[in-house]
């Protein structure tokens, strides 16, 4: 299958400039002006607007069970919404309990992310430590292309890492050529934080962000980066929501250690007025963790986008009806965390980011699929618009308009964070694979279309 | 008893001035010029010489169980040895094993301090966590006069806080009106770099600083600040001993936190060059947890005492002699940790500070007795001179000179950081409670004459 | 004259304790409980308020000739308001046109200040440079009591100072042990904006702040700062209203360097809003340079003042009626820079700081009058309450409350920045000098009753 | 003609990979694996070394008329040994005399630089305002290709621009699409402390750095980052060489404001103790400004190119041999300030940069040629190996060792100030505009083969 986009603007995070782009198979075949097509070429008129590289949203969830549930969307849902919103590779996680093997998840994920529409990979999560944990991610390295790590510092009591599986698992990574991620979160901050405020009879979903205040950010962050640091491993902060954990990340990178952060679109755009809501339904419905935050964060997270402090931009898409949501409606610690935006991502960033003039169109592609795929080590198969790279492309209208709506999402869940915002700068077309698959408002994803992306690991002279 | 103090610059916190210290008893009763004095009176003649507050010493080990042995200084030599270099008070601390009664303990200190012959009072740990540590520090604080309560971040498998012992106790402080303090070190890291130094087969006590890195402290200082922060309680940082430490420190003070730090006279004036020494008694002899630092180090802790993120010197003056040192020749990870200095602080201060225009008198003042008087709650009956104090008091030569050598020190335990150093600036009297107790090298120290000093717990209105 | 102020809670920069003040003369002459006090002494009942040192106002402006008028305050009307307000020393600022004689221009102000009914005494400004500025700098140190010099780093094409006047004035002070005080802001940045904001024809009271933005403030600090610190000076920085120019401070602070900064009452609770309403005469009643700020400078600012990089409060007091602001109607620029507030400070900053828990009673005299008198070497004579200071006091109702507002005000101008805001802790007696000038609402400011403060030089001993 | 460079690892910003690449012309024309090349190729065999893009150093001064005498290299010796090392771009300074039209000044460097044997390209200097340097800034950046100005923030009495035409410049750069560049060091201070030393007596070499301490050079660079703030333009700093003044632009980037910092080779690996050398020649021939700082700014230095926050590595080539340096013998003041270092700046970036870790080889790339064609405009033309890139290339043995010297160098002057150090990783070849230039020590330059290279302004949507 040939295709060729003409006339567009190509957008590299190193520069844009005018030409056709001609796929061919699932590969980019040529980049440049007034290319040749052969003649059964599916011709696509980008009529100079922008041609991107497919987003890569680094951080999902679909078919997630988590708090005694599962989330709305599946890798077929999921990645098809991410398809339509120019979304092109996902990076999901396998989150085994704690005691289970790693690689008995890794399987079982791998199974459910059959179905995807759009290609992913995976994050694997190190939730406890033993010996098993230690050969299993050397397995997970050299035979399933995993290069990353997940732990989380939240969540005491269920997937909690302590310090001493922090430190053995920076290590084993180090060892390995993975990276290490983490969700930073003093868990045992907002347990304590929890407990006080039910003991107080403070019970709703305004309570969540007072169990999980910035400093409760920060600090797990500047501990994660200590231990990095320490032991002279790279690191990379999820959900970066907050300045104070910015500044932590700021700190270590002005000093050149390699520390890396991700923004979400909701953090950059949404403020913790959501949680004062008469509206319970609502409240609960922006629960996730770390929770929005004041203003001044968001002003803060676009800095360091912008900075270079923040290198990518992803969603935490972990979807949850108003149903699942209510389970917490007694208490908050029940809520299942979780909120979407696979499909709204590229849009939500263009539209705040480059409208407003804070990013170039180049530094876009960078925070939205260039930086991520050097990271974890997919560049340049992801990520750039040159020959040999994978056929995923976004066309992009920057003065079409769309206003969002739980309504005409194509993602389940019956709710959105950005619900009735109109952003200007859309995508009219998403190419995966080599294949159109959203035209304009037609959605023409695919079960099981997607592909794994295998991940080799990092070798000494790569950063 | 009656003591005049004729003709000296008496120097407090806030200004030095020509006059007279009367003292009755145990207490300061005038202070002035050409001051009336009873016939009997003793009489000091200053002769221009600076009269100072007794030094507070905020953080020793006198006759410390610890880590299979026991402390060369009890608590009669090691308070003997500080009123013999200037100061007039110690602040130890009672260290509980886990699972030992706080209360139990701290009788038992408080038995061994009996022959204390200086003033002293006590930081009481919290090493473990059950309800019973819970009701203790209550007793403590209502009864026993105790209002500072010590974690230890480090030494894993032993003495070790958690995070959740550190979140329980510092919130149990701020109901008492106490004040939590922590020796930061990240003791999982410490642990981990430990294992694996002894693994390469470097188990000399120059592999004692590489186990230990200053990230490893600024981790921890940077963790208790954020709970502190979190809980709305002050918090005070021993043996802050590098320039990432004190960042956090003051990047905490800049944001209007209540946080305090203690610079030990060790690290303001040693490096970490002692390590290197080919004499493995004398590299043992500094081993010491933090331990010493780089120079530069040095040079940031000066900035933090002369910028006010620094607020008191102490020593953690905790002596072992070679035999017991010698414990870890064949293991650094079992040379017992510690080095004296209560005997030298005063000097060591006033010679690299005062001569150097770092400090001037009253700043030396505020950061050797007034700041310690104030943030432990002794004040104004210690750190002042002024009608109503404590006499305690040194009368200071800034052009005498001394050279410290552990062969003419009154410490036990054969052994001295400071050896070979000649300082300009030294007490030429000591009184305590109202006693003459040191004049020119003539040490008159009694056992028994220290007294405990019960410090109340803070309201309300204080800071 | 003898007077006893009876059962207060007497308040110091150090600690607070109940007792008597006894004042005899212009001095105290015994603090303490249940004193003696002659028959014939006026007894003021305190019934357990605050008895504080008397407030010092670092920073007025009275009877400045200034932008083509006079400001509506003289030195009797001035300094009444503040004795009103609890304030019983101003410190003044002789401004001398360039190429004027510094003498000359100080000895016109000391003759205006006559009439003053509290104390004062002056800062200089050095606003140009030849020989003559040397010498009288040296004059006005060794023979008329002033140890600190005014810099302007604003006001192009008037009173602004060059880096060369800034330079050579900075290392005369240290020469003679003065302290260079500087109005921070890029006088040149300034001008270029307002000649731009002029063009574009926006000329209301609201293009004030967007002629001086934050950075302006910041640029002019941190250059202030490095020259200090390139020659070894102090310095001080007036005015401070924004967070920028704080932290330019703290990084010096943090690095050791002396340096102080003071924060006006009406930047610490006024956000940048005024300039933005309708009515003209109020926005242009607020235009003062640096300018009001948003309201996160403000919580900085409280921040700088907790955690010790800011150290005196004050007001600019500078008072000008609606005819003389309209003078700026057409042209923002011509607008008289300067607004009221010697009367408010007191209860501004004891309402927001100490009702809020930001400050300590105690620390609210270290930033009302200790740190004033300390860095300006007055102290103690003022700034404290001890045998042998100025009698200088206010009993200080913390319950009692005030609605501020022109109508009522004893100062002139008929206006007031800080209009229908009720305050909660107010002064209910003043005694300057010791005699009791202000009681509950009754002023009895006596014209001419102030003196001259004379403040000899810093000697190297001091900091 | 035509040349392939076959089998080696080739190397840009992104990222490195094995292959062949063709150039015809002055061309790249293919990259990939296997390439066919036509039969009368010129065939360089890369053997698995690196091959890079040609070097471009964004500062050097060749034919300098400067403090009273011309440089040592002109165009043609400076470009030449430019080549040798790799470097096949220059950015050089015109420097207009105050008063003197840029225009004019323009075309007498253009008219100096046609001998260049490499490839150059001009800043313009801006050493003071009136109407025709607005109207030449104008002509330059339309008609000449220049969109980069520079501003000497040093040299009072000469070259020195004050606030006013900072301000000026920088708002007439942003209106023309020119990115200003300054020479951060505070010319007032310099001055004074100049006068100072010489004044003491202190005439030598070894005075120099004590007249341009860090502080001055972070004053001046925090001062343009501040007017580049408020006018909204880009700004970037030449030769930053101390820990402070990286801070400042570390804080600004921060913040998301678009500051460049430029590093030189020599304050990468040279420190201050040249200055304290008995030989005066050899102290003299390392005098330049900024000057050779103590060794932990080197650190910093390193740590900014590494965490992103320096960007582009120059030399400040500017040569002058001993018995021009001996002209400032009794007056430091007069030494033509200069060393140089085009020729050694690839070698001594790798060597202390790649063979450390520090630096990856995509790295090196960026911090060598790459940031150095984006900053400045000149990208995808210089500063990558991609079809249609000029084809100026070097190919890398990161094993080769040469050690440097004066007596083997083909730049002139006689001295060299990395004189006696041993570089691991060389340059084997230099390909430039597609002539093979330099093989394995020798070298092939040809006067006038250098083509001026026009840079256009740059347009908003690019950052």
């Amino acid at each position: 299958m040939t295709t060729i986009i003409r006339g567009g603007t190509i957008v590299n995070a190193d520069r844009a400039f005018r030409g056709d782009v001609l796929c061919f198979g699932d590969k980019i075949v040529a980049v440049g002006e007034q290319l040749d097509a052969p003649a059964n070429a599916t011709v696509i008129d980008a009529g100079g607007q922008y041609v991107m590289p497919g987003g890569i949203d680094t951080h999902t969830h679909m078919q997630l069970p988590f708090m005694g549930t599962v989330t709305a969307d599946d890798f077929f849902t999921g990645t098809a919404a991410g398809l339509a919103g120019g979304t092109t590779t996902i990076m999901d996680f396998v989150i085994p309990d704690p005691k289970q093997s790693l690689l008995e998840a890794y399987r079982t994920w791998r199974g459910w992310a059959r179905k995807s529409a759009g290609d992913y990979t995976f994050h694997v999560a190190v939730t406890w430590w033993d010996e098993s944990v230690h050969a299993d991610m050397g397995t997970l390295v050299r035979e399933h292309g995993v290069n990353s790590f997940k732990h989380f510092m939240a969540y005491k009591n269920a997937i909690m890492a302590d310090d001493e599986t922090l430190v053995k698992s920076f290590r084993r990574a180090l060892e390995l050529g993975a990276i290490p991620t983490v969700h930073a979160e003093n868990g045992e901050l907002v347990y304590q934080l929890q407990q006080e405020l039910l003991q107080k009879g403070i019970t709703g979903a305004r309570a969540h962000p007072l169990s999980r205040p910035p400093e409760v950010e920060a600090e797990a962050a500047n501990r994660a980066i200590a231990i990095a640091k320490v032991l002279g491993t790279p690191v990379y902060i999820v959900h970066v929501s907050c300045a104070e954990s910015l500044e932590a990340i700021t700190r270590a990178r002005a000093k050149g250690q390699r520390v890396y952060g991700e923004a979400l679109a909701g953090h950059l755009v949404i403020d913790d007025s959501v949680y004062a809501s008469e509206d319970e339904d609502f409240a609960r419905g922006h629960v996730m963790s770390p929770p929005f935050r004041g203003k001044h964060h968001q002003a803060a997270l676009w800095q360091g986008l912008r900075g270079g402090n923040l290198h990518t931009t992803a969603t935490d898409h972990c979807t949850f009806c108003a149903e699942q949501k209510a389970a917490g409606a007694d208490n908050f610690t029940r809520i299942p965390n979780g909120c979407g935006g696979v499909e709204e991502r590229m849009a939500i960033v263009w539209d705040a980011g480059v409208n407003s003039g804070t990013l170039t169109p180049s530094e876009f592609v960078r925070v939205t699929s260039t930086n991520a795929a050097q990271i974890f080590n997919m560049y340049p198969r992801k990520g750039v618009i040159e020959v040999g790279a994978d056929a995923d492309l976004v066309v992009w209208d920057p003065n079409g308009t769309r206003t969002i709506s739980a309504k005409t999402q194509f993602a389940k869940g019956g709710f959105n964070v950005f619900e009735g915002r109109t952003v200007r700068g859309i995508p009219t077309h998403t190419i995966a694979a080599g294949k159109l698959v959203f035209e304009r408002g037609d959605l023409r994803a695919e079960e099981g279309a997607g592909r794994h992306i295998d991940r080799p690991a990092f070798t000494t002279t790569q950063a």
